[in-house]
């Protein structure tokens, strides 16, 4: 049996997460684990393991404590990230370093990390070392692109390739290594598992240049957000950094007086303005499209059936629509 | 060859340490991990490994990589330590959080613990799920010892058997771990690994229970610190533990006082004489000969020769004299 449907996978890993038992003394330790794990979301990361362990025929079972490890090792990322960013809330429910205290959300946090191994470990004996490489080099990816994020915030200038370079690390690596994890769990050709990797980074990449594409150019209705949030928080975006690299002398003043405006709605009207004499949309689009080229000629080389992608491709693009 | 002294696989570990590249870009998060291992201290985990390893025949070189995987993740828990303890220095030199920030000291810590993972699947692939295990026991054990010895700073009573857990948990095990992993490293039988486990395990609670013991009763000119600086900063001590678990309604009410007392001299000198009172040392004394008791009975028990385990005892006594 072939899962058809992403509610159905989505469905295994909440089962899996909700009866997992990360341990139980000290609670004070293990609470804030439990807890965090159980604030939901769509589950991308381990849904993309299964989905892809599927896709080469491999059976649910041999996939499950790879796809668990790969989403405690994410929520780990996001228990310190929240840290970092001083974040009060995740997905509406206080952080744990707002529910308990910074001291807990560190040390939860680390033992999260320590745990999503020990899940690693449990999976095949003989897949099990390709498997922790692939892992290992995506988490170090993970924390290099997340230092990378907080480098360039203090920089002026950062350019296109760091930029990209930049959400590849942090974002797109992860979801490219969860679709060579479930490769790699059915026992795919090594060859088959790294494009796999390549589809799932490249699709990553595309996707989050989409994510900031929308921010500024999206309907607000159906993004589900305000329009030019990241504008008004002078977030670096693949916008403003195309921007300030093709704006000429006059147009760089004007965009560091609107990043210095405290006028939220001329602030945003100014920049879009601004992003527009520049055509910069298009520039984005075009960036995407390349990426999202890459991804399916990575795609179409794998050796499984075209009907067999197909509903990878339907559900992983429905899925990846927005990365959260 | 086999190693005869302890300087010569200090001087080894030192050398792996200083020529090991963590990485090098982003140089804001592998900056503090390359200052923070230089710093230097006994290298008494990674020691351990070698000379377990070398007890049992094994080669330096097939133990290296595991040293080092201990090394550098004892080496993370202190950087996330010195974040919780809002400690300022260690070794005489600015924390990772202190030189750089709070932000940088969670992150590089986070990279390190990858990164010790990744240097433990360097080992022969033949041990590896073995030292995996042992390794990821012990690093669990040592976050669940780090929030019961908070949890335990919150609480009033705190029995001795929770206490002799806390600090097992805390430092025992990992102790043990690198004596163990070193005997697994070099091919020695299941059960001489977990005996050499059990072995190091006892002799690091029996000489937390000696550091303890020195803070009070100590000689300040051989303990190289003020005598009673556990007492004045109201540190949960097995003291501290065995006297209140001991101490009369009337005893109790004189500690309470102790306890809230800001001068420190007649704190020092009114608690240590509350303990002379409740025959505080000896009680300590007798944990710690129980545990030293059991570390060489189990010893005894490994499969190898008196003389080469004598020359184990003598280096390993010497160094964990005081841990640290």
């Amino acid at each position: 049996m072939h899962f058809t449907t992403y509610l159905q996978i989505h469905a295994l890993i909440e089962e899996q997460i909700a009866s997992y038992r990360f341990g139980t003394t000290p609670a004070t330790l293990y609470d804030p684990i439990h807890y965090f794990m159980s604030l939901g979301g769509k589950r991308l990361r381990p849904v993309l393991v299964m989905m892809s362990n599927d896709l080469f025929g491999g059976k649910p079972q041999q996939a499950v404590h790879t796809a668990l490890a790969v989403e405690v090792f994410h929520n780990f990322t996001l228990v310190h990230d929240d840290i970092m960013d001083k974040a009060e809330l995740r997905r509406g429910k206080p952080t744990v370093h707002t529910k308990w205290n910074e001291t807990v959300a560190i040390l939860s946090g680390d033992l999260m990390m320590i745990k999503a191994i020990e899940l690693l470990s449990q999976s095949e004996p003989a897949v099990f070392p390709q498997l922790l490489k692939v892992f290992n080099a995506a988490a170090i990816g993970v924390c290099e692109g997340q230092q990378l994020d907080m480098d360039f915030e203090l920089r002026e200038k950062v350019s296109v390739d760091e930029y990209i370079h930049m959400i590849t690390l942090k974002t797109a690596v992860l979801l490219g290594a969860s679709l060579q994890l479930g490769a790699i769990t059915a026992g795919a050709s090594e060859h088959d598992a790294a494009l796999m990797y390549e589809f799932g980074k490249n699709i990553g990449i595309a996707f989050q240049i989409q994510d900031d594409l929308l921010d500024t150019f999206g309907d607000s209705a159906s993004v589900g957000k305000t329009i030019g949030g990241d504008i008004a928080a002078n977030k670096k975006t693949l916008l403003m950094v195309e921007a300030r690299n093709r704006a000429n002398e006059q147009e760089l003043k004007e965009l560091n007086a609107l990043l210095q405006s405290t006028e939220t709605v001329s602030k945003i009207s100014g920049t879009i303005n601004l992003f527009n004499r520049l055509d910069i949309r298009s520039i984005c689009e075009k960036h995407k499209e390349n990426y999202l080229k890459v991804a399916y000629e990575k795609l179409d080389s794998v050796s499984v059936s075209q009907e067999r992608k197909s509903l990878l491709v339907s559900s992983a693009m429905e899925l990846m629509n927005r990365i959260s």
